[in-house]
């Protein structure tokens, strides 16, 4: 294992002693329970974002704590859920009185988790909404889910949420907003390499060298199918495919084209990707108006790519465009 | 080789095809030669900053034109230079009658053909200043270099040179301010893996399963020594220390601290190291006004990384803090 840690049991203390140092300008960072919250939180009379999950994403979910994003973000230890008490304390540090929207990637441990939190934070008179996001059309289910897993549309319902919610937008009008972005966005991966957890010491899966495996998932959870590596216009269309005929897009949609990095592949791949992308959409007729590209929802050192098209309107698209300051995230301020 | 392309030769062509579409609000793309230039260029009477160099590295260097950053960039094949074509030409594209600073990284071939554009610019009457920089602490001379390479500092001259240039300062000022930097800067790198040129198709060096490389460079030339894997804790002392001692700094500087990912290190990987970072320079009496922490300068998917500090003074933090807006660093606006 060829990593740049201490102990392996380590890793995710440092790595957020490490946030800390480096962004006490925007977020606090609570050990035991380990929890990061914006450094302006709570912030009254506004609805506040906890999200959480497992680490080894990064920089989701801490990277995007800040104003106009999230108010909290729970890590867990590395593709581990957090505990209830960890979700439970963030609430209560973000709580500003108009509630608490709980972003939840549709894993069963977070959504058992979230769901304990959401129960103990009401018992503190907190109004608690959870949204469960479920986009990627890999496969109905998996290991660690019911249904679909929770992907890349995260990253982007955190920031419009976020944007919502700093627009003093109510509890209700977030959480919908949320289950809307969830409802629009449709994502599929694919891994030319595994991932190391930490703990394990091995890869998390086997591929040849010769293979890819097509609709992975975030902790390396099996796909549709391995497949003989090909270019990247094949990738793309790979992705892209199931993508636009799940939700499906038509013909005149607007979109946000999401390229995100596995975390080892680098960002002159994801621009040759990018590129076929847009050659490919141009061919269905849909528009890419927004665009992010780079390492937001990682699986560590896996090299390999994601694909997420969140269908706008005008509304999302405002939203998306508003100020964001975090350490992962930032523009307009 | 596993890599999310088409065909190896087409993977600059269609990366920079890729930002083209991506980032058509802050950068225009010229295509034979290729270079990239801010959308909004030139700008009548503000000095223009000009970078460039072998592909491979990015965001560096197309990846940071735009406002308060480059003024253009020339992008060569993988690890190779551009020419003295795409140099004149980026040049004269962003010329706004106020001279032109060209960022140079110390490798021979980058150095002789910005020298041959420098030249060919100069008769058609542009004023050219050129800035070499060579931060690299590793070894003294190296694979393509007479002297020390040029690495980690370049991305911060970039920036601090670049809000220099937006504030209207002139020619000489802007150059001399960029070997301040320069000569405030120092960087170490290290690998834990080689990367793979696409038109080699091979790994660039080998190195064994417990092995890592310190004093690499950013084409993966041999750095000072191989040895056995070390904690994170251990790897920031080994760079830190040349560092450290060669400007020298000295107890109570203030500093900005870079940890830049050298493409397939993650970013959890890369705050334990910030962590151990924050540790070794408090002992040292240093003081980190600043960080970035990110993938900026890399080399393809290479594991690894590299600390670079800077020294800074009012002047250098205010220009650092000043507003940046480019497709890879962006705040304040």
């Amino acid at each position: 294992m060829k990593k740049l840690i201490n102990r392996p049991e380590d890793v995710v203390l440092e790595s957020l002693q490490g946030a800390a140092h480096a962004h006490s300008d925007l977020v606090r960072v609570n050990f035991d329970p380990h929890y990061m919250v914006r450094a302006d939180a709570p912030i009254s009379g506004k609805v506040a974002l906890v999200s959480g999950g497992g680490s080894g994403h990064e920089p989701m979910h801490g990277g995007f704590v800040g104003m106009g994003m999230l108010d909290a973000a729970c890590p867990g230890e590395v593709f581990t859920s957090p505990t209830p008490d960890q979700m439970l304390e963030a609430t209560k540090a973000v709580d500003g009185g108009a509630g608490v929207v709980h972003i939840v990637k549709n894993y069963t441990g977070d959504i058992l988790n979230f769901e304990m939190a959401a129960d103990l934070a009401k018992e503190e008179s907190i109004q608690v909404e959870a949204v469960v996001i479920d986009d990627d059309v890999a496969v109905k289910d998996s290991l660690y889910t019911a249904g679909r897993r929770g992907v890349g549309t995260t990253v982007l319902a955190e920031k419009i949420c976020g944007a919502a919610a700093e627009q003093g937008r109510s509890l209700k009008d977030v959480a919908d907003i949320c289950r809307t972005v969830n409802s629009s966005g449709r994502t599929m991966g694919m891994a030319l390499t595994s991932c190391i957890v930490p703990s394990a010491g091995e890869p998390t899966f086997q591929l040849g060298d010769d293979e890819m495996e097509i609709g992975i998932g975030i902790h390396g959870e099996p796909g549709r199918e391995r497949s003989a590596l090909a270019p990247s216009k094949e990738v793309v269309e790979r992705l892209a495919e199931p993508i636009v005929s799940d939700l499906p897009f038509e013909r005149g949609d607007e979109v946000l084209a999401f390229v995100n990095s596995m975390g080892g592949t680098p960002l002159i791949e994801l621009y040759v990707i990018y590129n076929d992308l847009v050659r490919y959409l141009e061919g269905k007729g849909l528009k890419i108006a927004r665009n992010l590209i780079g390492p937001y929802i990682t699986s560590l050192e896996m090299a390999g790519c994601s694909i997420t098209l969140l269908k706008l309107d005008d509304d999302l698209t405002s939203l998306w465009d508003a100020p964001v300051k975090t350490p992962g995230l930032r523009w307009g301020v």
